[in-house]
Parts: C-alpha cells; structure tokens; sequence
C-alpha cells in the first residue's frame, strides 16, 4: 500500500537485477512464456472439474469516455435489407480497434515497451517500423497461452469493494492475498490481480484512467520474478497512476515486459470469475488466452477463458 | 462428392427437417451449444495429455487478393520515436476487421443468417439494426466455447493434397473419414473438416475464393444433426461455391447457423494441427474458441487453440 | 438572444410554414442549391478581386475531447524506413472520419434527418438503408457548391470575443449584423454565421459541446428562407444547445436541412477568415466546398474556400 | 509515345536539371504553388463565364478489384430505426480511406516521396513519423490551391477512345494537344493532362492498375518546368506503368514532387469535364481544389471543382 515514492537510481538496480533473471539466451522471443512446460500445461489440465467456462474479458465497443479512442463496431449489412444473395440475407459488422486503448481487454506482446533504447533482451526498438513489429510481435503467441491461472482478489483482502485509483498492490499483498485464499503461485503460472477497477466503473461510472488508476506497486515484480510466473493479468493495466518512479510513467510495464518478458493482459473483468470462483471453493483454473493472429502485431484484443 | 444440383423443394424438406431438430425452447439463444454439457466440457478436458497447443487460425491482415476488403493493421506509436510518455516509449497499433471477410479466421454468432424470414429459431430479422444484433449476438458466447474437438482430414481420405474448388464432401465421406482416423464425432463435439483450402493457396495462392470454393454437400447437415455436434469449423467457410441448391447461395450457412443453431468458423487453418495430430497419434484434443466480447456483434475474429 | 422557449405547436407550425416554402416539385433532391442560377453563379466569380484565398475549415484528427468519436489519422509508409519501391519510397496515411462528427468540419446531406417520417421533400427514411443513401446523398451535390459566400460576424456585433454555449442568434441580429457589416444577404448566397465557438474552444479549450452550443433561434430560420440562401455555414453546428424546442433536439436542424433544403455546414473556422475580410473591407466572397464524391453518403469532410 | 527506356545516369541527370528550377529559398514548403501569384489567381475568376461546375473526382468508397484496400464508408446510424434524440433521427455514416490507394481522387503532398534521401527541397525524411509529416504536410495547402485549369486530351489528340495500359505521353504530344485545342498552357497554371484511364476503366472494367498505367514520360516533365504549372492532375497516376527508367519505379512522382514541388492529383475522371468544355468551346476553366484540413497528412482525398 506503499506510494512513497520511488527514485530513478533505485528503480534502474530493480530493473537491472529482473532483467537478469530472463535467461533463455540471446535468441528468445517468447519470455516469461518459457516457464509453461508441457508437464505444467498437462497438469492444468487437471483444474477442470466443474466443466464450467467463465470469460475474464470486457466488452468491447461500449461507449467508453475513459478511452480517448473507443473500439468500435458498425454494421455492414442489415437481415431486414434486401440482399444480394440468392435465397437468404446477412447480418455483418465490421470492428475497430486500438490494440492498447484504455478499457478495452487486451494483451501487450513483449515488443510494446521499449526501456533504454531496447525492447525485451536488447532487440533493437528499430526492429519495430510502421510495417509493424519484425521481432516480438504477437504472432510469437499464436499457439495460445495456457496454463494453469490463479486470481488474487486484493479488494477481498482489504475487505473493501475496490481499490481507489492510485492505490499500490506491494508483494506483501500478494503473499497474504495467497495465504487468505489458500493458493500459491508458481512456476508457469498465468496470475491476475484483481484491484475492483472494474466493479468501481459498473457502479461510479469511468473517471480518467490515463491518470488515475490502482495498480501494482512497482517492487511487487519481485514477486512476478521469484515465483516465475508465465504472464500477468488484471482488470487495471497493471500500472498505477499517478507513477511513483521519478521520470518513469509505466514501471510495471517496463519491469514485467521489458525486463521479465512478461506477456501483460490489461483492462480484464473479473467480476464473473469471482463468484464462480466462491461457488468452486477454489482460486485457480486452466486459463487460455488466444490473441488473434495479427503478424507483426503488438499486442491482441483477447478474451481469457477460464476453465473451472 | 456429388455435385448433381438439389432442387428448391428438396433443400426446403431438408431444411424443415432439420429446424425441427433445435429443441431447446423459443427463448434459446445458444443453439447447438446446448450439445455441451459440463459433464462433456470435464471430459474434453481429458484429452490433454502431451501439453502442447497449436492454432488453428490464419494469420489477419496479410495481403488478401482473395478478400475485397482485407483485414488491416496500421501503427499507431513507434518505439525507436521519441516518446510523450517519460522514461519509456511504446510500440501500438490498431486493427480494422470486417467480421466475415473472406479469408479471415472468424467465428459467425447466430444471427448471422437470416432465412425465410427469420434468424435462428424464429428470431425476427428487425432485431439486427445499425446499432448490432439485439438478438442472437456473438456476445451469447461471450464465456468461451470449449470441448472435445476432432479433426476429419478430407484430402487425407481421398489421396489428394487438397480439394479443388467446387468438391463438394458428403456426409458418407464424414464417416469414411472417421473410420479411416479411428475417431468418432460425438454429441457436444466441436467439428474440425479439413478441404485443405489454406494449402492449395499457400502453394497455388490465392484465388477467387467468393466464386470457388470446396465445401460440404448441403445433405451432409444431416450428420452434424445427428452426431449433435456444438459447432462447425472448416478452412473453407463449410460452404462449397458454387452453390448445387436452386436459388440459395449458402445452404450449409442457412442449415447450420439458422436451421441448427451451430456457429460456424470459417477460414481456419489445419496445417499445424495436422502434424501434431499425426504426432499424437490420434484426431481429437481439447479445444477452446473464444469469441471477443462484442456486445451486438455477429461474430468475430477468433484463433481457435487445440490442445492435445 | 431570446430563449425563453418553443412550444412543440408553435414549432410545428414554423416548420409546415417554411417546409411549404420549398417548392421545386416532388422529384427535386437539391433542395436550396436550385437558388444557385447560372447567372448568380457567374456573377459571384465577379466577388474575386485580391487573389488571395482562405479556408474555413477546422484542423480534423486533431485531440478532441469534445468529440466522443475523434476522426483519425494513421501512417502507412514512412520514406525514411526502406521500401519495397524500386528507386524511392513514400509517406502514405489513413483517415478515419465519423462525417458528422462534432468539431469536425463537414456538411451535412439533405437525407441527415428524418422529421415527422420523412426526409427533404416527402422521401421516405427507409430509402436509407445499411448500404447509404439511395435518395438525397452528399453525391447529389457532386460538382460542388459555388457561389457568393457572406460572413456575418455576431460576437463582433455584440461587442464579446465570442457567445457563450446557449446564446442563440435571432433574425433581427442577422439583420443587425448585415447593416453593421454593409452587406446584404440574396437569393443564391452561402451564409456563414459566426458565433465564435472555434475561437472560444482555442482560448478556454473544449468543453461538453453536445451538450452546450451557441447557435440560430429557430425562427431565424425565416430569415433564411426569406432571403433565399443557397447554404448555411457555421463555426457552431448551426442549432444552439439545449434546445428552446419542446420535444425537439435539433430545430434548426429541423427547419433548415429538412423543411427548407439547406445545406448545412457544421463546425467551420472563421479565424482565418475575419482578419481578410477585414484588410479587404467587405464580407462576401466567391465560396467554393467541394465535397468528396461519396455515393450514398451522408456528408462529408470539406474545406470551404473562399475566394476574395 | 517513346517507350524506349530511360537508363539511371540519364534519369538523375534530368532530375537534377529540374531541380535546380524550383528556386524558392531553403525554407519553402509551397513549391510550385509559387508560381500562383494573386494577380493569376485573380485574373483566373475570369474564365468563369457560364456559371457552370463540374466535378473532377470519381467516386470514392467503389467496390473496386483494383485497389488492395478500396476507401469504405459504413453507416452509423439509420433514420428509419429508432433514435435517441428527441423530435427527429439521422442518418450518418463513417469513412475509411487510404490517402494514396489506387482508384480514389486523392491529391499527393510535398512529403510524399523521398528520393535520394531527401524529400522536396532537401527535407529529411525523417521528419515524417508515426505522427505524420512535421514539414511538407498536405496542411500547407489549407487554403485551397486555386487558378486557372487547362485540360489537355490526349486521346482526343490520338483520336482514340482512351490510352491502353503502358502508354506514355510526351512533351510533344503535350504541346500539339495545347494546339490542336487553341489552348496554351502557362505560369501558374493548373494542368491535367487526360489519358482516358477512367472511361477505359468504366467500359471495359478495372485492371491490375498497380501494374499497368498509362502516363507521362519522365521527359515531359521538361514540359511542366517550362511552363511553370503550379499542380498536376491525371485520370491515371501521372506516372506510367511498368516504369521505362531503370531502377526507379516512378519517376514523375520523383521529379514532378520531389523535384518540382508540384502537388500531384492522382485517379481523376474527366468524364464529366469534356463535355462540358466541348460545349463551352474552350479547354480552360476556374479550378478549385480543396485539400481536407489534415495537420501531418500526407495528402488528402479531393473533388476538384471546375467552374466554367
């Protein structure tokens, strides 16, 4: 719950010592992405039980004040409308989209940050031009991410309906959000972080997200790094706002992505998964994200399924 | 692997037949999704045993000669350009999609087709109006549409390295193929037929696919209604051009979508899963579509992941 | 500077008065533009003296938190990344307009609204459909509109900067303005009237716009019709906001594009505009908007130009 | 009609010619608009005489097999359904437009192509970024670019429905069309030079355009220095396909843009243009074209106006 603020020099030594501990070799493109063995995929598996499927995506295309650029979706043909298609009519749309805009569920694909003149392990940020990302793009993800998810609800933890925005989540949360759940993250894990970012929406209606938001106190990586999770999710975008790192507006971003290779997945609901989470008795699920296939992309609408 | 023509009357009987076979109430919403039952879901999830996934999706927004109005992706923020945001700069872009184009992995929600003056299960054509789909919209799936899925490799069954266009694949040729991989569709399967459109273009290219294409014979609906599978997929659009039906330019789409409540996925690839399947030794693996949530939407850009 | 309020009735019968006023038979589709003649339109190049021309037009794709739906702008080649164009290589863009988007300039087609189950001169609204405007698009009025162009400046009448969000301009100002100004307004002429909102928006920056405008009273609309103009222009969307209209949103809206077959021309800038009028001592101009050729559309971007 | 080639020393030879003709300071972004003074532009309302105008634009937003990524135009609202404004319903629609794509009017800015490392008058190209263009942006053309406009027929001259694919005109061809239609072209001038792409492409349907043009030969752009035109405009793309000049795809871009500092307009029609001027019984007329506002853009979608 820490937001004393945090100094250039330190925040570079935590970057520094992250980012040494993302060690596939100088060739990897898939990051965090690593820790999910075949053995730990088949194992989650295992999570399955109920036969019970819940979406921990936002709708899109909503009227989003809170997203200076909304997706949006508009008809192209109308089934009431004459057609031009011999004995039947369609109904399509079309849809368009900001890959990162604020409110709207996505996925950041390890070219989205550049931190000292380098995306994720020293590729040059150069490598991404207007053609799009020629190294760590989306489509390195096309396979789908699946593994074994767990959710950490911190509002629960605090006993309040949301955290307000500008709100750190530390490690010690993390740890004890763990312990009142009964849960621990490990290796290969898929984490969201439940802040209530989205239950304070439904209820109070958008405020300005760019500039105020509940997060992740920037050290909790240390917990992303030893715990050797496979990606981060949550229904903020990770980061709090207002910063608390003197010259650096998205720390989370720059240490999860950047330094850990940390696939981020931003702006997800969870207010489904909850219940069905109490109803399980249990915090954790076979999860699988499937961004479209978007060659050169850098990042992915998603809607991540978790599988009870 | 006839293509004899079906007359008006003969496609309307098989129509009435196979409508009458939807029965899950006037309020349904999910069609054959019914077919999936947690007991069902739990026991796909059985099919995981090597822990590897691959897609089944084409790449979005390559260059489309085969789609008058291809998919696109432009770059909204450069990394290797100064940056507004301090201490880091970004890589962003945005996708423009029409939901049904041709050559575009997508997903078509129920009320895609309207025939005889109404969607799925009766729904009047006027709920689709420029604002989306008040009914029957892809957002129905918004939880993700998971089981048992199984591939049947046609060209595999005939010898050939792909369909040309215009082959049409019969409900006989299913069962053929079945007995051939030793596999057997099911209730709540999700159907995989391969025509092997997506090889025949990346070794001959593209071609004009809205005139030509491999499909099943309208007869073999009678299979999916019978073996009560959840969903439809094909690398073609299930559809074979051009139509052999009297007056009726898609029938699959009309006996399917509208007749049977299946949601169809159009313009998937099998050329990964098919060595994975040889791999493991056999044709059926866990498999997870899920659908952007676009409230409104008649479908959607998806990547389907089998997991095997 | 009246708002004290329109009675449902009372505008009603403002509109049957004015709707009878338009009176160029039952297939007519240029509505107001017929008072352009070939003589005045002659007579208008006579208005060109300096050789100097001055748009009218505000910036598009620039940050507008007054607009919901922002038009946009988007690279798609850069000249300074390689190419795949033997010997150079290019800067290529692409926009993105919501054509009646506020505080984007643009004109609005006669078909842009239904009032009491029709369109303009009794069409039916059902003659615009998911694929555009089959009656009354922005294409009808393809080889442009040219003729005498006359600002009248209403801040600079008043004494103000520019009116406040609510001020309505009534007909005896226009008239003020006209013999302050030494110009009359004729039968042919594009009248621009300016409320100042552009240069409020560049001094105080945005505010909720659809919600709180300057504009016409409604029955200024009289004086539109009276004097016969071909067109109204205005930095503004012409009707002021909220509306004095019982039950009615837009009513000059109402009274002008469908009563009265006018034109209108939404969110122009005057600012560069005043400063020539003023060095070249008179308010009238050869005007020339050019909309882009969008078959079933209903407006368009434009740039207005005048010529003094 | 020389087609002969055109070697590499002998192109850049000419283009350093021309070049060293556009003498307008280090700091000039206006190019050959220079030589549209105010006493032309002035004297150029004289042409209007009939108090006639007549577009120059084809339609935008076509189904068009000949642009990989045709303009589109979708509706937004529908004034047939329901509304949420009180008293009335619109109809309104969105736009989608690639700036330069084959078949759409579009105007080309100064940015648009860098040749041997610079843009016109030596920018570095680098000053256009994901942003836009910094310099030379289309926005520099704001207050329209109005003059006289001369159209020279070339297949008139020919005596042949229109120039087959390939074809290139020369500066001889252009100077006998200029006597054959009593018409001399001159400073300031606005010239477009007729192919007959649009009526070929209107009889006999769209080709593979990217591939096959007909154009100016590179040579002819002597012509365009000589008589000092302020903008040029074609039916084609100015530049014939495939290029006769080793190495560089297209070379009147690089010397009527790049060198010259002409705004080129590209995809014309002059369908509606020759009859009219055939009944006026001259070649030159007002021209107006008027840029949309788009700070940073590389050009913009236009409908010039000629007024006789």
């Amino acid at each position: 719950m820490s937001d004393s603020g945090m100094s250039a020099a330190s925040f570079r030594t935590l970057y520094d010592r992250l980012h040494g501990q993302a060690r596939w070799g100088a060739g990897d493109r898939r990051g965090a992405l690593n820790h999910i063995t075949p053995q730990r995929l088949a194992a989650a598996a295992g999570e399955v039980r109920a036969g019970r499927t819940v979406t921990m995506a936002a709708p899109l295309a909503s009227s989003a004040p809170d997203n200076p650029e909304p997706a949006a979706r508009h008809m192209k043909h109308l089934p009431a409308e004459p057609s031009d298609v011999p004995g039947l009519s369609f109904a399509a749309d079309q849809i368009v989209m900001n890959v990162h805009g604020d409110a709207d569920s996505h996925i950041d694909a390890l070219c989205h940050v550049s931190y000292g003149g380098a995306l994720y392990n020293g590729v040059t940020p150069g490598t991404v031009s207007s053609r799009g990302a020629a190294e760590l793009s989306i489509d390195d993800a096309r396979d789908g991410i699946v593994g074994r998810g767990v959710l950490l609800d911190i509002p629960r933890l605090r006993g309040v309906p949301w955290l307000e925005p500008g709100d750190q989540v530390t490690a010690a949360e993390l740890a004890a959000a763990e312990r009142a759940q009964q849960v621990r993250v490990g290796p290969g894990d898929l984490l969201f972080v439940r802040v209530g970012h989205r239950r304070r929406r439904d209820e109070l209606g958008p405020w300005d997200v760019p500039r105020s938001r509940a997060g992740l106190h920037p050290a909790a990586a240390e917990f992303l790094a030893e715990r050797q999770v496979a990606a981060l999710g949550s229904d903020s975008n990770s980061d709090a706002a207002p910063s608390i790192v003197d010259g650096v507006a998205f720390p989370v971003h720059v240490l999860a992505i950047n330094g850990l290779g940390l696939h981020l997945l931003d702006y997800l609901q969870f207010e489904d998964l909850v219940p069905a989470c109490e109803e399980a008795g249990r915090w954790s699920f076979l999860c699988v994200v499937a961004p479209l296939r978007l060659p050169g992309g850098t990042g992915s609408p998603v809607n991540p399924i978790a599988i009870l």
